[in-house]
């Protein structure tokens, strides 16, 4: 790595979010008094989140910034990469670009939210460049599990980055036409300072298969289970997906019911706009399948990933209003199990499988991420001066990382960055400069960053032993016991079945109270603490539990 | 499925844990007035199941037939298998039977619960038959994931049943002789009315590779980082695995640090008994650590799944007082991820990598379960009339059933039970004549059942929004407010940031309280419940959440 010297004014990298918080895709890149965002996207909870719907990224470093925000940019419409932006673009309100059916997708977030009227939207198709202060900006048409992906190309004055986003090689797209290979051939040509590709499959040898694939899998599905119901259930934003299931209901003569709120939005999204065509009488109506012999009918579904409240789920556990399993009925999943949801996912299959259904669940799916030999492709067009392995966790980062060795690029020219971190680039080299401040904001429910660690801290100390509160009255000016001590209890253990217990534990605060009386403590903090102290020590000697304590005083005029 | 008319007195099966309860592995065989009880397992606790420590069954139904229940036999020494023994043992105290290293592990148990002296233990060998009542148990000697694993062939006056436990065929095992295939067989030849088998595996085709595979290349991989420290991480009970690591670390000249507290104790009862043999001047103190060069350490620990507290994850998260991963480490996972654990694993790898940790993944375990073929190798020798698939989730069981019936058995003479079914079984035939109490029973701490559904349900509560409580003290006699009402919350929203919130719902409970006395309402259950319903809508309104809302009342005589 060269010190940075007489470079001149260099271009900040700096992402934040991802890293630590997967999914949370948000790339600042800040060349002189502009700064252009790539991606805006949210995080699923971890499982120690307790109570919380999202995760959103702390823009604390944008909103210093704000004058020089130009836009954001986004590479296609997955939840990672455009699910925070309606939270943020109330706080940083600025243009935003993306091909026709991402920003679809953004507009659909941007209504629920009753922001879409103030928000500027600007649609672009792949091959269009757009100035953005001292940035122009390039879309290069990719392929991935959503249509209308795109790689950049943002271009300042000290060098061109190309961003992948997620992308996969496909030569035989079921949408439009394959990865722009020949322009990224083009870009290397001229000279890339530093290429950011995805790194989720880094880890897998060899070329992930093309999404056409898959549709001859659920064709030939289709052949073997000929006499039984098919239910398909694939992931709703996967319109290449669901359009070859339809097409493949289509041949075998079947009737197609699609079922779960976000599989419906999508769908009709895309079939305005004309990413999916549906052939004349081939949807019906869920409530017309009754009509239909089972052998006829196809249902596509969300919740492949065993999500409690999505429509297969509901199906499968006899909680949806329309439809069931039936013994003899066909569930092909259309999908991998993400991880972490591997078990939830088993559930669902013993579900489907104890109400008689015959399960499928293999060869249905194919990836919407490089592996190893087309991320070495990209590498090989692009010709980057810098590696900076973007998307996935760490060991996918570093997996990358050693490709990048292996094709020749130095070490010191490799860099994994941490959310925060700013990697400064100019024509003499590129190197970590400063660190701003980045973070997870967790939204539950309409509250917005009002859930910080310390709440959840009390949701999993509540989680794991519940609570036990003391409350009383005293009287003024004395500290007489008026009333109590009363001891309320949830999540702790029947109490029902353990008076005992509780009776032991009101003696116990009767002598903690004995002993303030005769030290004469007449400080309610102290006294409190006290209380709790004795009540801990005695659940902890009893039952080795540590329920939330706590101590309700009231004090009385008498 | 033939009716049972005159087939005389039915052998009955009963599962009193397992499906639903996956783990909890216990099972009833009753004929006349004798019960024997094959294992005695916990589960661990569903993600759902808050602050559980454990899962032990309901043995309602042996207590309510204590007289008859002759003893446990055991199987083999994995949790699932023996780890409710200490629990039951205390409610039911009848002799157990195993083999050596068996009852050694279970020993460990009753001694940590204090009742070693009173549990009456018989070792047995493979090959030993016991008479128990009116029943015969033969233990035939299979392989597994721990030594001394046992089948069992029980017979009764109406036929022989076997079932094989947790089992592979490892036709070169690394300690002891392959399954006594042979005894199989002649078991067969006899006659076996039912077979009980594994299906763990049962939707994996071919053979389960040996145990000794795993010792190549692990053998390999220390040629292949010659020059690092190296940590091998696997499951503690599994002895064959351990013996592999040291005497690998024993050809490389390499020293054996054992670290992991269940790991430390397994090795030393194993070794103890024989079943792992350590070449003198191997093992070391970790404390001596610091005298060897790296590359002549090894470090075996526990924590191959991605426990919190356990030995790996502490060492990896900078945790562990004596050993931290320092760049250049090689960590070899002997093991895979059992299904659920595998964020946690992953989250794992990644601590590891970005320490610097070369971490390898691959080709260093072997299943201790058997695949398809060696499930059919096993019909093939038994020949049962019956399949009574056992051991694994319902989709696994299922997939045995359908190998059943390749194999010829009639689609009628085979049985997925649900735990507390009754099957009854005569030279007649099968069925399933009745259902007895079975279920899970919450071990939280030193509480067993003083935790049920409704505190899970709390704790569900509390972890998603956690809790607001209305306090207040009233006149005794005229319900005049004296003192509050006060809210106290945990685990809801930073207070500190909102007090706008908490004075707005202070409000609603004051018009709360106007009504009630507009209306003379004096109940103070009716009074209660007002003021939780309007809190309750008053914060589903404003945030979309739904706390759990309780309101406490004191009362003074003023």
């Amino acid at each position: 790595m060269a010190r940075k010297r007489n470079g001149g004014r260099p271009l900040k990298i700096i992402p934040l979010g991802g890293l630590g918080q997967i999914g949370m895709n948000i790339t600042a890149f800040e060349y002189g008094n502009s700064i252009v965002v790539v991606d805006c996207g949210l995080a699923f909870p971890e499982d120690d989140m307790l109570g919380i719907d999202m995760v959103i990224p702390d823009i604390t470093y944008l909103l210093d910034n704000a004058d020089k925000v130009e836009a954001f940019v986004i590479t296609h419409g997955h939840e990672d990469h455009i699910g925070s932006l309606p939270y943020v673009l109330k706080q940083l309100n600025v243009p935003i670009y993306g091909t026709r059916l991402t920003l679809a997708l953004i507009e659909g977030k941007l209504k629920e939210h009753g922001i879409i009227d103030m928000v500027d939207r600007r649609v672009v198709k792949a091959g269009d460049v757009i100035s953005l202060g001292s940035f122009k900006v390039e879309f290069i048409r990719t392929n991935h599990s959503i249509a209308d992906a795109c790689a950049l190309a943002i271009t300042s004055p000290v060098g061109t980055i190309v961003h992948t986003g997620d992308f996969k090689v496909d030569y035989t797209p079921v949408y439009g036409d394959p990865i722009d290979l020949q322009r990224m051939g083009e870009l290397g040509r001229k000279g890339v300072l530093a290429l950011m590709c995805d790194s989720t499959n880094a880890e897998r040898p060899g070329f992930t298969n093309s999404e056409k694939t898959v549709g001859k899998t659920i064709d030939a599905l289709f052949t073997e289970h000929e006499d039984s119901r098919i239910i398909v259930s694939t992931f709703a934003s996967n319109v290449d997906r669901v359009q070859q299931i339809i097409d493949a209901a289509y041949r075998h003569g079947r009737k197609v019911v699609v079922e779960g709120r976000s599989m419906v939005n999508v769908i009709q999204a895309a079939t305005e706009l004309g990413y999916i065509n549906v052939h004349e009488n081939t949807l019906i109506d869920i409530e017309d399948l009754k009509n239909y012999p089972d052998r006829k009918t196809v249902i596509i579904t969300t919740g492949s990933q065993g999500e409690t409240m999505a429509a297969l789920n509901r199906i499968a556990t006899s909680n949806h209003k329309l439809l069931q399993i039936k013994p003899g009925d066909t569930v092909i999943f259309s999908s991998n199990p993400i991880p972490g949801n591997e078990k939830a996912v088993a559930k669902l299959i013993n579900e489907l499988s104890m109400k008689g259904a015959d399960v499928v669940f293999q060869d249905a799916h194919v990836s919407g991420h490089a592996c190893q030999e087309e991320i070495k492709l990209i590498y090989t067009l692009v010709k980057p001066r810098f590696a900076i392995p973007v998307h996935g966790e760490y060991k996918h980062l570093k997996a990358q990382a050693g490709i990048a060795r292996e094709l020749g690029i130095p070490k010191d020219n490799i860099f994994i960055l941490t959310t925060g971190q700013v990697l400064s680039i100019n024509k003499q080299g590129a190197r970590i400069t400063d660190e701003v401040q980045t973070g997870a904001v967790f939204v539950d429910g309409l509250g917005v960053g009002d859930v910080g660690n310390v709440v959840i801290r009390d949701r999993q100390s509540l989680a794991e032993d519940g609570f036990i509160m003391a409350v009383m009255t005293l009287e003024k000016g004395t500290n007489r016991v008026l009333a109590g001590p009363d001891i309320v209890t949830r999540g702790f253990i029947y109490v029902k079945e353990s008076d005992e217990i509780m009776d032991e534990a009101r003696e116990v605060l009767n002598k903690a109270l004995d002993k303030i009386h005769d030290k004469n403590i007449t400080d309610w903090g102290k006294m409190k603490s006290i209380m709790r102290d004795a009540l801990s020590s005695y659940v902890w000697k009893k039952m080795k539990r540590r329920p939330m304590i706590l101590t309700v005083i009231q004090e009385v005029e008498y």
